[in-house]
């Protein structure tokens, strides 16, 4: 049983794209229409999409669109390969920081050049392009899909014990992050498909509360029994029995187990271990990056101090005094020790055989 | 060395009484003057002045102020004694549930019983408890000092190998909260007049932001070197190496010297102890509860959902989905196991001889 809808932040059919205006979340559910790569560009230099994988795959469509509706174009399938880069390029610029981003403007790039060399007409190469674009779509919320039904199976099979889980989750990795349906969010939906879902906790997940305005509105959204917590209550939640396992996504899995993810994931590893309970990370294979030996080569990005000394993530009243010093972490890295396992699209990666993650051996099996 | 003026949220000498209006913190510094006890019940009221003792010397202070005022009184010392404890019992009314409020009026009735039991002048009874609600000021912040004064000495004996120190507190504990000074802030003032302190971090501490709207005010009012982090940032600080102890308040300590004290305090102790630095607790005698066998008798108070869906603590606009539910405990009891020592006016409780605190012991010969 599915739910009757999965909350969708990203509305695309062949020639339209509408987008959530996460700005507006949780007060207001307003979708604004994008029609070309300009539309699609100030959307998320504007905060309307956000979360990594959402952004790439928005940008992606919004050119789609472009192309598909065009009246005319005088030129060759070179000519079109150039239109479509240029674009890629520009929308690119709305966030340079953002890797899924600058990675999908690459692999479209070689769709279209690989294009350009076999055809002559330039509605074959909008033709490959558009094609391209929709397949990220599709793959993004089927990866995210397979997550959840690996990381269901593989919870209902570890906690036998418990006739329903009660799962604490942090920040969004749920439809608002992605394409659909979600990574750890997406395990936290696919348990409750099952109906094995007692409860999902979701913290508020300081300093930009993505927690409280995007994930309890998308659990509110699917009907999923949720709480929301301070992200510091996480600890006597634990003591009081009331979680059976934890699940957060990730930013960056190096090598060995190491999980960069929103701050506060740390804490909430180190608290499990003390509890006892499982600590999992949910994440596609593409945020496994086996050059990193180690999170120790993971540099950690410092935000706005404004995030903290103001309300609303930093765009509020002054709440903190003025001339306090301000550490703000965007991520913080959790050891793979307390790590308990990695949900992948392909699988769950787990330390049957020793005490540290093979991740090196997983991705190879996988890829043949 | 003294800082050149440690902040004072209670400003008082006989005869007149101002409040430092905590509603307007940080953005603006305001005394309101108490010119009696309808005043005094107000300001308590409407949250000019929060923190237990605070609350406590505040409403003792207002009625003070109102009896020397008094231009004339017709009636016996009984009449003077019952006029105080009627005030005094209106003066409870404005927060019910603060313990240290009425223990205070229960002692300053006390006072004036006695007094109208040996004297026939009124005006002996209104002396006696002037008196008596000045000592009340004079023993907090001096028990205050007190507290800072051992804990600076037993850090500075514990923690050799650093130079300087680097304290992490949660809450806020300081002149805020207390007839001045403070507890946990205290220790951390006490060990940077000394010289000693590296800097200190504090916690925004969610919910309600205590941290960042005051003691992240007091630090700077103070030129104390300090900085300001999220809650769940804390893990990341300690295993960045740049804590060298945590130090909090406490709302009650067992017998066995579990503490209860704000929401977020378990985990800062569990992460401290992950990374093997010393949990202390900050507190006058008063906290300690020996009728309280272990924390499992602590009842933990859960507050507005409104703290968490709104933002300002529940008083700004709404940040989450309407509809979630919510867990918000204004406090967590922290395991005696994770606490090194309990620092009081009379010395710091340790476990030098066992494995557990015996407070009992510690409360029976300082009480000698």
């Amino acid at each position: 049983m599915e739910p009757v809808s999965s909350l969708q932040s990203i509305c695309y059919k062949r020639g339209s794209l509408q987008l959530l205006d996460q700005r507006k979340l949780p007060l207001e559910t307003i979708y604004l229409d994008i029609q070309d790569a300009a539309d699609g560009w100030s959307a998320i230099r504007d905060m309307v999409v956000r979360g990594a994988p959402a952004i790439a795959i928005a940008a992606a469509l919004s050119l789609a669109v472009e192309v598909f509706n065009l009246k005319a174009f005088n030129g060759t399938s070179d000519d079109a390969a150039s239109f479509i880069n240029k674009k890629l390029e520009y929308l690119v610029s709305s966030r340079p920081t953002a890797v899924n981003l600058s990675d999908a403007a690459t692999k479209l790039k070689e769709v279209t050049s690989k294009a350009a060399a076999t055809a002559s007409e330039a509605q074959s190469i909008f033709q490959a392009y558009i094609e391209a674009a929709e397949i990220m779509l599709k793959d993004d919320v089927s990866s995210n899909k397979a997550i959840g039904s690996y990381g269901a199976s593989f919870l209902q099979h570890q906690l036998k014990n418990s006739k329903r889980l009660s799962i604490l989750t942090h920040c969004n990795t749920g439809s608002l992050a992605t394409a659909g349906y979600g990574t750890a969010l997406g395990v936290i939906r696919a348990v409750h498909t099952e109906g094995l879902l007692e409860r999902a906790y979701c913290t508020e997940t300081r300093p930009f509360n993505q927690g409280s305005r995007l994930t309890a509105f998308e659990l509110v959204h699917d009907n999923i029994p949720a709480t929301l917590i301070a992200d510091s209550a996480a600890a006597a939640l634990m003591k009081d029995g009331r979680v059976d396992a934890v699940i957060v996504g990730a930013d960056r899995v190096a090598a060995n187990g190491d999980t960069a993810n929103k701050i506060g994931t740390y804490s909430l590893a180190l608290c499990a271990m003390n509890h006892k309970i499982p600590f999992y990370v949910a994440a596609p294979l593409t945020s496994i990056d086996l050059s990193l030996t180690s999170g120790k080569e993971i540099v950690i990005e410092e935000r706005s101090p404004k995030e903290l000394t103001h309300s609303g993530g930093g765009l509020g009243e002054q709440v903190a005094a003025s001339g306090i010093s301000v550490w703000n972490p965007a991520f913080d890295v959790t050891p793979a020790n307390l790590i308990a396992g990695i949900i992948t699209e392909k699988g769950v990666i787990t330390k049957m055989s020793s005490d540290a993650f093979d991740i090196k051996d997983f991705v190879q099996k996988v890829d043949q």
